[in-house]
């Protein structure tokens, strides 16, 4: 998908709402896990009861392989079921990859060809060969780490000056286009994303962090909107596990919509 | 498998060689293609031409995650050949991821429990909670990146005063002993191995780089060793791509014993 494509999905879907799938067998509704495969059962519902206020989907992969072979069944499935049905969704690999050469040719292949994802995620440490491997692959995405919500982000993200957060959304713009280049920015740092959009003005970001992890959506609407929204905004737990119950899938609904008629708002007010 | 059990091994071998197991199905000898799990009849012959001069092995995962489910069976079928024949070996995941919480615990358990490797080497980007779910599991290791040795090493691992690099590793030490971290640091940057000991006297250092990738062995040892060896080399394509006909058994057993060779000398004379 490019990134006309992804706008006009946000543009006709009123929202730019990410629903991360981390899906945990001791965190779904019990009733599932009687189920030929609980993750796929649990993943197939939640895309259904969301796809209409969602324009994209994150399976987080360390849930997938903390299963083995069993959970790459599970993720493969679950990207096919979405492929076929939905096939308007862009499809996030949230892999955080990082690794050069051969090695990183080889996830490209595995996520980009094999299991058709849109983008990956991927982790800036090991510089530029880390990352290009994963570029000139036709309508794909590497999103690459920049600003991160967890408290580590302290430990070594804002080391030197400026930063190493800024240095790698500088230097990794001399090595792709916004049109196959977006960041991973978190949300619990509303205030800076007004920077970091100055130092990107016309790249994607996506940010996690909305809802369970703290930060507000209409602060970073405030901050990081661009005139093509230039925003995917993720929410995990906030939908997926809102209910335990057999109803989890009417209360995901629920809370997909919440977030599509705010982002709906905030579009509105800020995208024009 | 804990520092003493490492260095007896090392002692008892006399080597620190550690065989990448990066196995591509492109690059395999042809014939081993008729086989049921081509991946699978090459790793097996390969660390039985190579466990006797070998302490370690690394799967680099993304070789086998490109090949998706199929890829998974391959490495599973390979790590519990290798626990059951050569108990002793050390089992590395390279897997260089860098994640939080939940999912940062989640591949804890499938590399640790599931697999039963004894060490992951981890990414550092995201900082000590990205770290720290590795953590605490009995007799397994972190290996955290410091110093890559690919070109784009330096982009962002000079970063500031003391370089990134410097404060991962300063950093790191206060979150785990060296007694379950250890820390990557690239062969061709062996002059510098020596200010890095200077930094983690006592953590191991898994050297990747020797060979084709055009590091001294030589030199690894003269700046990078310990009383208690405090070195893993890797060697991957000089071992097990060394020759592609029917006898690459037969020549990776030689190169292996090559190396093991440098290695008894070296540490008769640094590691005393």
């Amino acid at each position: 998908m490019n990134s006309n494509q992804l706008f006009d999905q946000i543009s006709e879907k009123q929202s730019f709402l990410c629903v991360g799938l981390d899906t945990d067998v001791t965190k779904i509704p019990p009733h599932l896990l009687n189920e030929e495969d609980p993750i796929f059962s649990f993943n197939k519902q939640i895309v259904d009861a969301t796809q209409e206020y969602a324009i994209a989907y994150k399976p987080n992969l360390a849930f997938y392989e903390a299963h083995g072979v069993k959970g790459w069944i599970s993720l493969q499935k679950t990207i096919a079921y979405i492929r076929e049905k939905y096939p308007e969704q862009f499809l996030i690999a949230d892999a955080k990859r990082g690794d050069i050469g051969n090695t990183a040719s080889m996830y490209a292949k595995a996520f980009f060809e094999d299991m058709d994802f849109d983008a990956l995620t991927v982790a800036p440490y090991m510089g530029e060969d880390s990352v290009t491997p994963f570029l000139g692959h036709k309508e794909k995405w590497v999103i690459l780490l920049g600003l991160t919500s967890n408290y580590g982000a302290d430990d070594f993200q804002f080391t030197g000056n400026p930063p190493l957060y800024e240095q790698v959304i500088k230097k990794a713009q001399f090595w792709a286009s916004p049109d196959e280049l977006m960041f991973v920015v978190g949300a619990t740092r509303a205030s800076m994303l007004g920077k970091i959009r100055k130092l990107a003005p016309n790249n994607f970001f996506l940010v996690p962090g909305v809802g369970a992890q703290g930060g507000s959506l209409a602060e970073v609407a405030k901050y990081g909107m661009n005139k093509k929204c230039g925003l995917l905004v993720n929410s995990s737990r906030g939908i997926i596990y809102a209910d335990k119950t057999e109803k989890f899938a009417t209360v995901a609904t629920q809370k997909a919509l919440e977030l599509k008629s705010e982002m709906a708002e905030l579009l509105k007010k800020y995208c024009k």
